[in-house]
């Protein structure tokens, strides 16, 4: 067997997310469609290391895909990209094991949240647009409260084919990055909606809307009621794969 | 009268160019559109420093318009750029002397062509992917024959509505950013379609299609048919107005 890791990046705003959809245009259907050109049309498919959501970016994302042959990697690569849109560029492909699987080898994953406050043309789609002071040094301090090993049932939105809503989170942290903010979290696996509705709580401290010591009240309430809304997904990046 | 400057970038992609057109959309007619809505849909006329294709991106843009009464800038750049699409930002607003005007008094101007190479899926529209290798040595001694006072009928679009084709170029250099390179481009005024013909020659250049010591020749050919073809709309910035 000829297993490969494709190390991909792509624009989420034109596509209904990673995974395939009987209706909707997907990254993953874009993918397996343009190999499966380069095998005679012979259906081909590949696994993924996790879903994004309709209109969520990823700036590294792996999946991988057994292929008949050995390939030259560089060279696939290069034809791979010239076949598929502007909105998804392949950067790497590499042999591995076997028995090396993207999604469930994946020890870590990292994502992160971008916001402007200032507005700017050339970041629609790819940021949120947010004129409204904010208060980092309290989004900070709330986001402390997320590290370690605990329940998020309140910060996912309810989703019945998974055991346990338990995640180690090992980063949290906003940072300043030219003229934008972003939020950058690192767990071991996210729940559905996770950050987006962990980013919405924290906006809300840093508008003063809640107190950040009151992360810990939220997240031990275990309903979704009673943390804050979610963030539109245009603002929000798969960042790194940790495997 | 009370004269402001409106300070102004916006993301070419929607747009036919700045000027206002009989039956396209134009970022003339939406910034006039939305500022007559401040005036109870009185109209409303802009000066703009000058006009800018189909297609191309300002990082900034200068305008003048005269209005009925005095106003309250920070108020009023607020109210407008509420007002206007995600695609035109209004950085600032001032009140200047009634006889400065945006095109006439401007000085220099500074345009950008922005390029990547490696394959990039948030740099579409924003940026021109050039996958073959540049050689940006050959390409900057190329440029360095631009400088200084001189004849540009070869690289622009034949316009009879100008008198003279003679423009001073005091700028013009290719730099890494990043990921991207971009060619940088100073100047007095500029002719229709100068810095897209001028990157196309310069790419040619790059490419070792044209040695570096043919631009003279170039330019004292005073035939757009002896430079080579213009590069694409969206790579293509304006990006600082000297008054």
């Amino acid at each position: 067997m000829n297993r490969y890791f494709i190390e991909i990046a792509y624009n989420g705003s034109s596509y209904f997310g990673w995974q395939r959809q009987p209706s909707q245009i997907s990254v993953q259907q874009e993918i397996e469609e343009n190999l499966s050109k380069l095998y005679s049309n012979e259906p081909i498919q590949v696994v993924g290391c996790g879903r994004t959501d309709t209109g969520v970016h990823a700036k590294q994302y792996f999946l991988h895909v057994d292929l008949p042959e050995e390939i030259e990697t560089d060279h696939f690569c290069f034809k791979l990209n010239r076949m598929l849109p502007a909105s998804i560029a392949v950067l790497s492909i590499r042999k591995v094991d076997s028995e090396l699987h993207a999604r469930f080898h994946a020890t870590a994953r990292t994502y992160r949240y971008y916001i402007h406050q200032r507005k700017n043309p050339f970041l629609e789609g790819l940021s949120w647009h947010v004129p409204q002071e904010l208060n980092l040094d309290a989004m900070n301090e709330a986001a402390k409260y997320l590290l370690g090993k605990q329940d998020f049932t309140s910060l996912s939105k309810l989703h019945t084919d998974v055991k346990t809503n338990v995640c180690t989170v090992t980063r949290a942290e906003w940072k300043h990055e030219n003229e934008q903010v972003y939020f950058e979290i690192t767990a071991d696996r996210f729940l559905r909606n996770m950050v987006r509705a962990t980013v919405g709580t924290l906006m809300d401290v840093g508008q003063g809307k809640i107190p950040s010591s009151k992360i810990p009240e939220i997240l031990s309430a275990m309903d979704r009621g009673a943390a804050s809304t979610s963030v539109p997904a245009h603002g929000l990046y798969l960042w790194e794969i940790t495997y």
